[in-house]
């Protein structure tokens, strides 16, 4: 598998997702004004793998700084992180690691802030930022896995209800009923690619594939930048996931028709009622979900729930420029300097979702209680 | 305008849909079996424009062959028609059109079909094969109109409603709010392009246009064909309406933040209790038109309806190649060989349809028994 992103010692590692699946390439970032272009222009995406790029970009933005006295160092390090906080502004775990680099660079400093110029404290400063970093980096990696066991449960659970319900009306259940491959939706990619590590939406598959469940995934190609089909199948096949892509516009046929176990998205911001700003098209999805009640599954780690964000409708969602609707490729698909409305992401209302799962456990429904108590477990 | 589709004397011109909006291409058709070509690879598209074509294939098949005995005449007339047939399945108005070519051509003959060989029979069953091709294109034309008609006095019945239920829940009506511009969503291309002339989904702005109402369509684009795009985006702006992109996921945002008066999309077939096949992506449409309790409007001529349909269950849904997908012009967008679902239509269940506007008035609620009072008053 791919790595999204790696520290080489002296650069930042990413593979540049916009050439995927036909190209791999690998950028070496050096600078936050590096970093903050890779980010903007989704060389590296997901809500999570945004975080972990924002704090390395934060360090590479004050490494060479070491000779700079504590205020001035300080100075820096905040308007290095201002300036990464503008490469996008719906994910909020792009402000959440680096507010995290901040808190951390002032508690090694500690009252040695405001004393003398001494590179000691900025060296200590600067280590531990990157200690920092790469400390989040693991995390990601540990609450992919983590997710991924709290979503098999949650899918074994939803399946036995299913069963259980299928008795109850007298319906005839098959013999290889119980046994039966899980049938999944997704859309845009909260992968492995979308992480440091091991994914969100798709970590309850790898985990449930290592267990010897059986799968299959659709995956919504996710216009306009097709993050479903060129990253999504991609690494479903790399990792022995029988997927099958539709178009956006497919997926209620598919609700209606195949017996979809769950859809599985992933989350750029969680607001602390529930609300969940994700890719466009997940609004759209949960609500043909809903309509053929087929249970419908976030999957997110804890950093993306945003308790300053009280509901969906303080999400700021991010406007795309019109060339990624209107052209493929260098190739025009639409007339000239047609008007082009472009949001990147949606807002789901938590009544559309059945659970939003974390590395601390499942929030089913989705309220402000049930995602403080997993807040304040992880606070704990 | 462009033209969709003419008879020059020798060939049926054609417009290369393909192609739109970037190169304009005229295809001069002059058998059976380019017609089928032309039909298969959606250089002609939208139910109504598929039956003139088709109608026209068939006199193309059949009009050299004027020495030919009369039951030799009428067993290549049908095995023309039953090729021709094959050429899309969804489009009932195919069927339909051929049907009528035959029995055109079997009323003039009468019963001279057995007679001797006589040149003038089939000289006269081909002069009146050519009129009825010529007819149904005026009847086309004549039917957009007439459904701009009644669709433009629904969407303004649809506006007073919306009014008054402001006026008793005590909303606040604004001043401009009576002469504000027509708000609307759609979905593929139901316009001119997409029959002999007037077209059906867009007919009501068209004509509405012309009475001096203002209109703002939201166009989704369409995948995978872009026929949204490409084609609807082009021929608003080339009538002077306002028109706005979108992709198609991006509908239930603009169905939950804008005020849209009306969603109206054509139909492809529309079964005798109103179920309606449709472009895929127009169920996911018509599921979130009802969450946001915006009317969905269907409009198409009534040789869209197909009383031999019963329900939406029994029409064949075409399935086309996954390269529609997984490429973009000559570019890749998927992991080669990658598998893919690729339906071109969904059916939308009538309990989800507000109306079905023909040229024979409207069906609100579309049921068995409205559609089956439209369709005895064409036959009377």
């Amino acid at each position: 598998m791919l790595k999204t992103i790696e520290w080489t010692g002296a650069a930042v590692r990413l593979l540049d997702q916009t050439r995927l699946p036909h190209e791999t390439v690998y950028l070496d970032i050096t600078d936050q004004r590096q970093m903050h272009d890779a980010i903007r222009r989704l060389v590296v995406r997901g809500a999570p793998a945004i975080g972990v790029a924002a704090a390395f970009g934060a360090y590479l933005g004050v490494k060479e700084h070491v000779d700079d006295s504590p205020p001035r160092f300080f100075e820096r390090l905040n308007s290095v992180c201002d300036c990464l906080a503008t490469s996008r502004p719906t994910a909020v775990n792009l402000f959440w690691a680096l507010d995290r680099v901040q808190r951390v660079a002032r508690e090694v400093a500690g009252d040695r802030v405001t004393a003398s110029p001494t590179c000691q404290v900025v060296r200590d400063v600067l280590d531990a930022i990157l200690n920092e970093c790469q400390v989040m980096m693991e995390e990601e990696s540990r609450s992919g896995r983590a997710i991924g066991e709290h979503g098999l449960k949650l899918l074994r659970e939803l399946r036995a209800c299913r069963h259980q319900a299928a008795k109850r009306d007298s319906t005839e259940l098959k013999a290889s009923d119980a046994a039966e491959r899980f049938e999944i939706l997704t859309h845009c990619n909260a992968g492995a690619l979308s992480t440091a590590a091991y994914g969100n939406a798709l970590s309850p598959i790898y985990f449930g594939a290592e267990q010897g469940e059986q799968f299959h995934v659709f995956a919504d190609e996710t216009r306009p930048l097709l993050q479903g089909s060129r990253i999504t199948a991609y690494e479903l096949r790399a990792n022995n996931v029988p997927v099958t892509v539709i178009c956006d516009n497919m997926a209620p046929v598919v609700l209606a028709k195949n017996r979809i176990d769950a859809v599985i998205v992933g989350a750029d911001r969680i607001a602390a009622n529930g609300d969940t700003a994700n890719k466009i098209g997940t609004l759209g999805l949960a609500i043909a979900a809903r309509h053929f009640n087929v249970p419908f599954l976030v999957a997110a780690p804890t950093s993306t729930i945003d308790p300053k964000t009280a509901s969906g409708a303080e999400i700021p969602i991010e406007q795309r420029g019109a060339d990624e609707v209107t052209s493929f490729g260098q190739r025009p698909t639409a007339p000239k300097d047609v008007d082009v409305y472009n949001p990147a992401f949606d807002v789901t209302p938590a009544e559309l979702i059945t659970a939003i799962i974390t590395e601390r456990g499942i929030a089913k429904p989705p309220t402000r209680e049930s995602l403080a108590a997993l807040l304040s477990h992880r606070s704990a």
